[in-house]
């Protein structure tokens, strides 16, 4: 059975692999075009999911499963994927513990005023009376209270914040003091010191925040955003800054990435830009490799208990 | 009664102490040079607690308490204090929120690479791949288990990680999985990711941090000093680390303070310094003034339920 990943892990998670398959054939490639040769050779294919088109669908016609090594898959070609029953797994759930660091690391670092303080050290200057504020009593609106947000709600009680999170439901989550719907979250954005964007990326969020939203917020308000780019347009974030509707915006994710050297958002002074990174850490691949494992082991064995089976027609 | 204060406080709170007690005379001057020519009425005196020498007290003969702002008295001079009675209270208690939210955020900057992400952003690169690591799984010894300790591991214990607490007796604390005294701490300075320096300043910890300390952490730990800057040399700091014998030193506090536009260690890449600013924020003056006002009844209403009383004798 040939297995494919279009990129190379580190060669521990290889050797491990390997190791504990020592019968299959896995093939290493470093992204899509150097696999394409390959491809119709392919029983199971492992990328970060953002390579595949239609056309590597139909060039892979023996392609059982594809494991997907990250959780969104608004990228993949899935109307072909469905059309040939091609199972598909993805890596959620491994995305809390570091997203949710993160997150309190950047609201942290503005809090603290550590880039002032950078600054200072570069330049020598011991100067203190810098406009410090602490998390503690403060309160945060988390957009998308799912596995990630009340990750992200948990931390932020033990910082004794208030949380409200928002989903479809108003159904109440974990960690969150109150909940509110995407309808009714005006009253949260008006109480809120920070409001986190992770809502995924589907036709209903795309471009789901609008400048009323933004004009609902406190202007000491900070708005971070590690769910999809594409919540929110640049432009409307531009001129929501430019205006000082809000204190400030912090963005791992953007409409458009990587974000071009020429973009004036880069340096507005009032933006922090983190290049799409919030999940990454050195436990990332490893977690990703305990999954793939788990249900390759499913897979030789013709079990049925995988790990994270994709719904196809809903893409999620 | 006059009181005298070696600072100026925001006006917002010098109204309220003033409406709290209508009757009583408070003159506030930018330092003590500028209060001297008054110091002689005064019989409530309310400073930072650097300021005060042996002279100032000799001045005051009509002095009958000194309020501190800070909780670090060792620049007070107590014997004088002492020998003419006076009663001296501080702030201490309303240290650990900022501390341990400042802790964190410094720990979470280092593992997230977020001094990095900000060059890039200046020199508008989005580049991924950074070697961000997870606070989760690692484990912090905290050298100083008292209050401020205590609230640092209770933050730890919420991100996942495992904490060790030194302290003289190695008695149990609060949210520390393991304790250990200053004599027998070997174990943990070897096992920990994080080594957090809270000691008070005495004169059995002065220049308490050796070679040999430093020889027994990981080469990939962090130092960081948040308690007094004389708890270690400057000069065996920087041995340690141009050694390679940790990877990186977060110094809010040093020996020589504040420290001088010329010194060498600025500019070291493997060292992070703020300017002894871990307790401030926007409540820190809000909170003193609770404190204030309180002893201020206690003592207008000849009442003994002080906040805070210093054991002159023992210095805390």
């Amino acid at each position: 059975m040939k297995t494919i990943f279009t990129f190379t892990p580190p060669a521990e998670l290889i050797q491990d692999l390997t190791e504990c398959f020592p019968s299959e054939d896995f093939s290493f490639y470093p992204d899509i075009q150097h696999a394409e040769k390959e491809l119709s050779n392919a029983e199971v294919l492992v990328t970060y999911g953002e390579d595949l088109t239609e056309t590597h669908i139909q060039l892979a016609d023996q392609l059982k499963w594809i494991m997907v090594t990250s959780a969104g898959l608004e990228k993949m070609p899935l109307q072909a994927i469905k059309e040939k029953g091609i199972l598909v797994t993805n890596a959620r759930g491994i995305h809390k513990i570091p997203m949710a660091e993160f997150t309190l690391g950047l609201m942290l670092q503005y809090a603290k005023q550590f880039p002032v303080m950078q600054k200072q050290q570069k330049e020598h200057v011991w100067k203190k009376g810098l406009p410090i504020f602490e998390l503690s009593g403060q309160t945060i609106l988390i957009v998308g209270a799912g596995a990630i947000g009340s990750e992200i709600a948990r931390l932020a009680k033990a910082f004794g914040m208030k949380t409200i999170g928002v989903n479809s439901s108003g159904e109440k989550r974990d960690y969150f003091d109150e909940m509110q719907t995407l309808d009714s979250m005006y009253e949260g954005l008006g109480a809120s010191d920070f409001i986190v964007n992770i809502l995924p990326s589907t036709s209903e969020t795309k471009h789901f925040y609008q400048k009323h939203h933004f004009k609902s917020m406190k202007n000491t308000a900070v708005f971070i955003n590690i769910g999809r780019g594409d919540a929110v347009k640049t432009k409307v974030l531009m001129e929501v800054l430019q205006e000082k509707m809000i204190s400030h915006a912090i963005l791992d994710v953007l409409e458009e990435e990587p974000l071009p050297e020429e973009h004036p958002i880069w340096s507005m002074d009032n933006v922090t830009i983190t290049p799409h990174i919030s999940s990454n850490t050195n436990l990332y691949l490893p977690r990703v490799f305990e999954i793939l494992k788990h249900n390759y082991r499913t897979y030789t064995n013709k079990q049925e208990d995988f790990l994270n089976v994709i719904d196809v027609e809903k893409g999620y």
